[in-house]
């Protein structure tokens, strides 16, 4: 059994201890958080604590779940000479860790909420360690918690996060675009969903640029004056820019 | 059966033109184009044509798969008194049919190409026409194409047609975004794949916008300024505009 300390009661430690409960092969012996009312509902499964001075010394794994910007100073706290302490961020380097420890990152990339359950479970969790033994372990982490991992340095991971933005957190506004263009013309929003799925599904098998359709990548200017009358304020603006940056991208 | 007679050769042309064969309940007597050599594929299954005065005139319904820009133009040499002539296109008005015949609208909301099959095939069709008989028979070819209709007027389907845009069209653009940052840091694009998926399952019973994460909606702006910093140009600029619209929307 792997025994993980888990740190934090944000999307990505509740989805973590909820995987961690379940598994065989990890055993969560402690989770902390600053305040103990969060994670409350693991007291029945697991050590609860809220004094850095209570964690158990002796885990394999010291997970810290917690927001970027509070990684560096955290760490600093922790005195876990030889164990392996990890973040699970994207966007955050190995080097922002400041525990006396191991070091290494454990990020899963994918869209993570406490209220909603996760549907495509076999994601990657990228990794980074600085020994072969800790990469090892996380390789065995990873492969517990998705049966998928990726290793990649912090230089790469920082890139891939960024990735992530444009394909998640972007995507997910044009859709909330097109929920708002066919809520305030009262047309069903549902119409777009099986148009939104092969979207998705298309670029499986092929690469977007060869995939790209509609009047920006055809050079159809009248669609296109037609629709920017259709449009106003930021709307409109992202419609012209992303109509002239795929127009730019095909010439 | 319903007796129908098909123009064109496109994408639209061609997904039809094979579901029609393989149906039991619409016959397709005939297929139009200007080159004939585009659907001499079809000549073993159906009469082809590429002469204007040698359309079968005894149709139920005949369907213009043809350019928006040339809708207008072909469908003024029609003279099919009493029979319904349709167009298959999201941004164009009922109106620009200049037939002397009924008519009526038949747009399948779906990103269709010749070169690759759909996946989600139970897409609504939007149809529009000038009385309940016609609609009536657009209803049973759409449930015969699909299963899934919706009647939209010309209005409402060019919203629809714009929200389409915006969540296919750009979507896709985005994640062309996504693989070119990946490939420049020679990361696998497909490790983002389950996050795609996840982003577009995830609005399937949420609206969009209770689902929006990422550092424009945290108000993250050590994360917006580090990855600012990453891109250049037109990404770079896309990266501000929707953080900002993100922002905006959330305040």
């Amino acid at each position: 059994m792997i025994n993980v300390v888990l740190f934090g009661s944000g999307n990505i430690a509740s989805f973590l201890a909820k995987q961690f409960i379940n598994s065989e092969v990890i055993n969560l012996i402690q989770v902390y958080n600053r305040n103990l009312s969060n994670i409350n509902y693991l007291k029945n499964q697991t050590d609860i604590v809220d004094d850095i001075n209570e964690i158990n010394k002796k885990a394999d794994l010291y997970i810290l779940a917690l927001k970027d910007n509070i990684i560096s100073k955290f760490s600093k706290q922790l005195f876990l000479p030889n164990r392996l302490v990890v973040h699970t961020s994207g966007n955050t380097s190995i080097d922002k860790l400041k525990s006396n420890s191991d070091k290494g990152v454990l990020y899963p990339l994918q869209s993570i909420s406490k209220y909603n359950e996760v549907v495509n479970k076999n994601f990657p969790i990228c990794i980074e360690a600085e020994n072969e033994k800790d990469l090892l372990l996380l390789k065995k982490v990873a492969l517990e918690i998705t049966g998928n991992y990726a290793i990649l340095n912090s230089n790469k991971r920082e890139q891939l996060h960024l990735a992530a933005v444009f394909v998640n957190n972007f995507v997910n506004y044009l859709y909330s675009i097109g929920n708002d263009i066919c809520k305030s013309k009262n047309i069903s929003f549902k119409l777009l969903k099986p148009l939104i799925d092969e979207t998705a599904e298309k670029i499986k098998n092929n690469l977007p640029k060869d995939m790209q359709t509609g009047p920006a990548v055809r050079n159809d200017s009248y669609t296109i004056a037609k629709q920017e009358k259709l449009l106003h304020g930021i709307q409109k603006e992202i419609y012209t820019l992303l109509t002239q940056a795929i127009q730019d991208k095909n010439e």
